[in-house]
């Protein structure tokens, strides 16, 4: 087990605290559940002592069976202070988590200019409040900031704060690079001098302000540190922090280390691009390993060569992190995703079968029009039922109208018009809302509930909105990404177009014709169980 | 000069490789001046053997006085030729640049499966390519492609071919990491042990497929190279190759090495900036060095640290590479900005001041209710000036009315109505769009232009939405950021609401009111001068 490394994620706690990045509780939740799949060992979920939608996370998480420990975050204890008194440490304890964090200062001008105490109580603060942790029966993890600009500044009292972190029974040591300032070389020489003094294990914690971050974690790890710190696509503070959608496989495919399973490794580019989404961060198309455009080849010699062998174009198969090659200008990629699906929902489909090929070809278009079914599989599955005539159409849309209407110093006020058809009826709904895309969603419901009042269990639960050709500004392309849920489910849909309007709407309409998959209507027929119910139409 | 490295920027060739990026003649023109300004000493142009953009940009390029070398880029001669007869190398003298950079095989496994020739040929083809250079009285670059992969396999051949290519004269040669899998400690090795064998000066070309682009070229030159290639803001192929803006600084303020003027380096930011603008490619916030957020802080007790002394969490003075700090939105960092800002305008506030804690009190209140000022500075600006008695207002609202009609089938119409008085005169324009933000600003530059011609002058730029709180859905608050340009300036607003159309809106009219801050309106009495442009409103 020599050459196993334990993953520390900490999306949900340093992640945040990068530009542009906000994440409710429920955010948190569905991010956690992925970060198990995944298998990392721990998930550091956020900072009890500081804020209220954390302790929310801490306490919604227990429901969940995970394999991955959950952590909290928090710092030493006040200065001249007793740490069995300290608020921000006893709100640690009482979050039930089985492991915590804790920053305590390892640079002595931080000590003094930012503290502003004593290099002294600096150490007592390390010391008592690891052990306090340790003798409520968790594990204590020491993340020991400024660790590198310290021991550059004063070893002696860098090293002495990760002893007495060491004696007060610390599980783990982790030596952190807060500004990202340090170089992999000295990297590789502090950790190689640290492991020779210090017994407890050894992790590294490293920001990207030199883009470094990733190299510096490897140059510790074959220096000896056994516990790699860091965030799903880098997100993080200022430049970030290391990436670990690089490290994980950097470290497993190309130095013979060992993080998670194979099969795990393949889930990395999926889980990687749902956190971006759910994070709405744009990830970068030639992001590492799992960009789009990470094993996509432009240049006509290269795309010759790969055809004759991939690994004359690249230096992993794509496969192995769950990507894929992709050819540029001629997509060839897409297909075998198709199938997959299609297998998933039981759809006979083959590339023999001219459907088959026809929907594969509408799916190309539609994602060279900027759709993106990775983050919208009921969109995806609509389509495909659709192509295989499995699919009855609940509603056809004869138009919508919305106005928005301002009046100086009066509220806007926002209605919807909607006209379908719906089991041979005409239906025509006026709602207000707040906004023309909630006026939408609610005339479009007073219009089916009347045939299905099953809508009325499901809801939207999150709605995105991203600007595609940003140059073209309030004429440019978006899409809209809505994600719903009933009792049970949640499913995503997408829809995109030059009008915003027109965009939610697709979705809007592809999340409502999921959620009525397989449902029966009340028909005509039924019209007194509709009367009954208060629901037919005058 | 044993610590001048030699910057070799290949934006203009491996850089169009990147996914998205297409540069005319006029782009490269364009950023071959920056890049000669930012003191890099080769700027690799194209290939003019492939390419007539790439002929048009050396013939015109000749115009200027460059500091940087132009350099051609081509392969070795085509396998079983002559070099004085292959085309491709006859362009590249043709140019009438004074250097260029062939590359050429260095890995066996590529001569048989990419070039399907013999080793023996392949050699052939650098040593007389080279040669052939040489004899035409230019400055000769060999790209060993695939050197390291090669090595790895048959090191044999790996420095057979670097030896045919010193023996023909080559005066530099490139060890390339083409598909960027290599880790840093292989790199430091193998550079070491080409050092220790060749006497031609060595240069490195790696690539970011495992994010490790920018350490790998450090770790070449910490071997003995000499020469860096890679690209601003790291485009290319893939992940993109090795990104000069911080192999740069890194190189010069952390390692001692020179490579520009400090003055230059000063420079880097507002190059890499206007380079992804030209390139069309939006730039990371949390780019290492010059990126919008690389020196911003948000968490508070890094922002109280740094308020005492910027050094707790930078690791450098941001000034040195021309970029700068930045406080984002919090209490206590508010008000120091906010005076910070109105002494830049030269505005009379301080704290002591009923008005002044009026309007930070308003800004506290609109941030707390989603409004970010730290990317809409000219809204910021119009609060300030406002607040001080400063600003004329240039119209004031009436009402607005959007609609956006569907009929199944038909194309979706977007119509906005703008009533404004602008001068005591009621303006009442209609206008249609691509989408109904589209539409109201084409209402509202039209009621404006007729008593601001100037306003046809600028327009929209960029813009984004965010959904605040995303849970609420389709009735949560959005947040919409425009950025708008004319000639000389460029600024940013912002607008918050329920409603996507009135944020839009509050945006839309914050950008134009910074568009006509001091401009001068045509009034009444010119009607004349109107009824001649053609503006009268009937």
């Amino acid at each position: 087990m020599a050459n196993q490394i334990s993953i520390f994620d900490t999306t949900l706690r340093d992640g945040t605290q990068g530009e542009g990045i906000s994440l409710t509780a429920d955010d948190k939740l569905k991010i956690a559940l992925k970060l198990n799949a995944l298998g990392v060992h721990y998930i550091e979920g956020g900072n009890p002592g500081s804020n209220g939608k954390d302790i929310e996370f801490f306490q919604r998480i227990k429901q969940y069976s995970m394999q991955a420990k959950i952590t909290a975050f928090g710092s030493t204890r006040r200065k001249n202070s007793v740490a069995e008194h300290d608020t921000s440490l006893n709100r640690i304890v009482e979050s039930g988590v089985p492991a915590a964090t804790l920053v305590g200062k390892a640079w002595d001008f931080h000590v003094h200019t930012a503290l502003q105490t004593t290099l002294e109580e600096n150490l007592a603060m390390i010391s008592e409040s690891l052990a306090y942790l340790k003798l409520k029966g968790m594990e204590a993890i020491y993340d020991a900031e400024h660790f590198f600009d310290g021991y550059k500044n004063n070893p002696e009292y860098a090293i002495a704060a990760l002893k007495k972190a060491a004696e007060a029974g610390t599980d783990w040591i982790v030596l952190c690079d807060t500004n990202g300032g340090t170089m992999p070389v000295e990297i590789h020489e502090i950790v190689s001098r640290v492991a020779a003094e210090i017994q407890t294990p050894i992790g590294i914690h490293t920001h990207n302000d030199c883009e470094l971050a990733v190299a510096n974690t490897l140059a510790a790890v074959q220096a000896g540190a056994r516990q790699v710190q860091g965030t799903i696509n880098g997100y993080g503070e200022r430049c970030g922090n290391a990436n670990l959608c690089s490290i994980i496989p950097n470290l497993q495919l190309k130095l013979g280390y060992s993080c998670i399973s194979d099969e795990q490794l393949r889930s990395l580019t999926s889980n990687a691009r749902y956190i971006s989404e759910i994070a709405n961060v744009h990830m970068p198309v030639g992001q590492a390993y799992v960009g789009n455009a990470a094993f996509a080849h432009k240049g006509g010699i290269h795309v010759s060569a790969i055809m004759r062998d991939s690994k004359t174009y690249e230096h992993i198969a794509p496969e192995l992190v769950g990507n894929k090659q992709r050819v540029l200008v001629s997509e060839l990629a897409g297909q075998s995703n198709v199938l997959v699906k299609a297998q998933e929902l039981n759809l006979n489909m083959n590339l023999d079968n001219a459907e088959t090929r026809a929907v594969i070809d509408k799916i190309k278009d539609l994602e060279h029009q900027g759709y993106q079914f990775e983050g919208a599989d009921a969109s995806l599955e609509l389509l495909l039922r659709q192509a295989s005539g499995q699919l009855e159409e609940v509603f056809t849309l004869e138009s919508f109208k919305i106005s928005v209407e301002k009046t100086s110093n009066r509220p806007v006020i926002s209605e919807a018009i909607v006209k379908v058809t719906v089991q041979g009826e005409t239906m025509f709904t006026v709602a207000e809302g707040n906004g023309p895309v909630n006026a939408l969603d609610n005339a479009l419901r007073k219009a089916l509930v009347q045939f299905y009042p099953v809508i009325q269990t499901m809801h939207l639960s999150d709605y995105k909105v991203r600007v595609l050709d940003e140059k073209e500004t309030t004429a440019a392309k978006v899409r809209v990404l809505i994600e719903s849920q009933d009792i049970e489910n949640s499913w995503s849909t997408v829809g995109v177009s030059n009008n915003i309007i027109e965009a939610s709407w697709e979705a809007l309409v592809d999340s409502m014709r999921y959620a009525l998959i397989g449902k029966q209507p009340i028909v005509a027929s039924h019209d007194s169980q509709r009367q009954h119910l208060g629901l037919v139409n005058h």
